[in-house]
């Protein structure tokens, strides 16, 4: 009992490094409610297998000797996150408390298509170089990876990837198979790690309502509700790309028409920008800094592209009445330019109540939403018991 | 310690018997957890105040002495439910374990509008003749309104309810102070209270995640997110008769265009029936009346309608993956003869995997949903602690 409650405590000082930065020693004892000499005997313990690190912080032109600041050691533990997008292949090499240190991407063609064993290989192959990459004495201790998709968290499963053109992939087996360093690889829906990030370490921290969308090819959804991800029944919840807004609208990759997806989505831009690309974010990529340069096709394409993206996220505050909206992926850089268009007409369709309520926002974590999300969710298990972990060298 | 141990188990025992009907000593000590005896022991105790009593169950055929079963005296007890409608005023004496002993309405021309100091006397009226008309020895323990709009539930202000042109009351201290004889009366959504009614003894029993939609007027959604109703940060959620379906369909009364309230909403089967009325909940019945008897124009205005409910229902299995979805108030007659167009419609745009799990069913409660919901609410402190406040007299 005893031991059950120092090892709680020593996760929990993590999780407070881990979450918020160094601290000193009384802001971990004010945060944690434990004791300053029960925070130190901790401190020491986790120096004494270097997850932490004690050091003078930069000065500040204040009197008196400086606290000396507890830091986790950022090279000492880290996470594989992956993401698997429909142009690009990344996997990242995530320190604990949330530092991205190495990404190695492949790029792709999108419309070559990807099938689930070449992904699994170029995974497999880029994670062998970041590992072999990784410092000496550094340790793995835990694997995710974000799908635009579909997915039973359990056992990693895709049901369905509909920009990847998947179905029932066992994609968690798969990749648990191709990595065996790695006793389970997690695997997650690319929004709901997304959200997850962003509540963590990015724009939405503090809040419990958060409304995440991603668009790349795609459009999905991560939502948290007081705090958790709306699952729903089976975890298929959040797929708000395939809420169907308009009836006279294009048909979408699920089949349907007029959804928010296909009005918002990669396509509907270089739709309204009248091009057409092999290589698709890149093309849209370029219709939005041609909008920020001036060109009128470009602006138009960007303005009536950001008119559905308020109109959807106008339906969704009326639903959730949430803390925040967050626009991450490509999404990101749409709204950037396009916030004036977004939210005027956000503003146009939204009640008032939940309207006034709701800021919206680009993800603070830029591109990296993502990734940072996976390795949040690897780092979960290594989070309860950080010390065993270590010591038993995962 | 040991009394507060005792007075919870007394109100385990009234919650049990609240929510599944009379059950023997066995099957609440099954359902409890706790011994025979100690069963035993507050049954008699609530015998003691009236609260239940013990009675041979209905003979069943089977050999043996049957056991008897322990029932709440449904009339001992009971709740003051109010529900507001644009064309209605409705008080019903609901008793524990939600029966609805005796309810009075009145009906008003909906155009003609409400204002809250009528709307409160009428309730005030018609409430003290439902309190002077219940049995001698009976005892009210609480009092909730239903009403189609934005409710803060802390205090009962109403920010917003479209239908009725009502615009910040404070309804819970209006209906307070008419109705002396209660210290505090609750103030709820709608569609949030006939989610509760449906999830506790309706359509949606054993569901964790429900959505009730309600149309009469207006279109509202109740919402429960594994087992707990969606909030949202300020009580505003659940607006899902706002969302934006039909980029140019008609203006709706919250300012927008082309909700879904304005495709599926009472005015909209007026206007594809082409028909007027004063009298518009009793005009969409006769429309549907009509369509069930094979009028083609009134067949054309219901399922225009179906396809549309189908549209956006799909959109909130989507959003949601729940259990299943409960079309309650005037929606729920429309469901009844649509249900082929509503489902077919609904299925062509839903996502194989949230579709396939999600039942789509009318109000097990019949119309009745929101005022055995608002009696739900009425009874929550009382559940808590019932012995204490009927030896209190409350």
């Amino acid at each position: 009992m005893h031991e059950d409650l120092r090892r709680n405590n020593l996760a929990t000082l993590v999780r407070h490094l881990h979450f918020s930065g160094p601290l000193t020693r009384s802001q971990l004892a004010a945060r944690t409610g434990l004791n300053r000499s029960t925070v130190g005997a901790l401190v020491g313990e986790l120096a004494s297998v270097s997850l932490v690190s004690e050091s003078a912080p930069e000065p500040q032109g204040a009197a008196g000797r400086p606290s000396l600041l507890v830091s986790l050691s950022a090279q000492r533990v880290w996470a594989l996150a992956v993401e698997i997008r429909p142009d690009a292949l990344a996997v990242a090499r995530v320190g604990l408390g949330g530092q991205v240190h190495e990404t190695l991407s492949q790029r792709r063609d999108w419309k070559a298509g990807l099938t689930p064993v070449a992904a699994v290989g170029t995974i497999g192959r880029l994670a062998r170089e970041l590992m072999s990459r990784a410092p000496a004495g550094s340790q793995l201790v835990g694997a995710a990876v974000a799908v635009p998709g579909i997915v039973r968290r359990s056992d990693g499963f895709v049901h369905l990837a509909p920009n990847l053109l998947w179905h029932d992939v066992p994609l968690g087996h798969l990749v648990s198979k191709r990595l065996p360093v790695l006793s389970d690889v997690l695997v997650a829906n690319e929004a709901d790690l997304g959200a997850l990030a962003e509540s963590s370490r990015g724009a939405a921290v503090g809040c419990k309502h958060v409304i995440y969308i991603s668009g790349d090819a795609g459009v999905g959804g991560g939502i948290l509700v007081d705090g958790s991800l709306l699952a729903g029944r089976s975890g298929y919840a959040g797929e708000v790309g395939h809420m169907k807004v308009n009836p006279d609208g294009h048909r979408c990759r699920c089949g349907g028409r007029g959804c928010w997806e296909s009005e918002i989505g990669a396509a509907a831009v270089l739709r309204r920008a009248g091009r057409r690309a092999t290589d698709v974010p890149a093309a849209v990529a370029r219709v939005i800094s041609d909008a920020r340069a001036g060109d009128p096709v470009a602006m138009q394409a960007v303005r009536e592209t950001g008119r559905w993206v308020g109109r959807g996220a106008a339906n969704l505050i009326n639903i959730f009445n949430p803390d925040v909206v967050v626009f991450g992926g490509a999404l990101r850089n749409l709204f950037l330019v396009a916030e004036p268009v977004i939210t005027r007409e956000l503003r146009r369709q939204v009640l008032p109540q939940a309207g006034t309520e709701a800021t919206v926002v680009a993800a603070g974590l830029g591109a990296g939403s993502v990734l940072v999300g996976a390795a949040e969710l690897a780092f979960s298990d290594f989070l309860v018991s950080p010390k065993t972990a270590v010591a038993a060298g995962v």
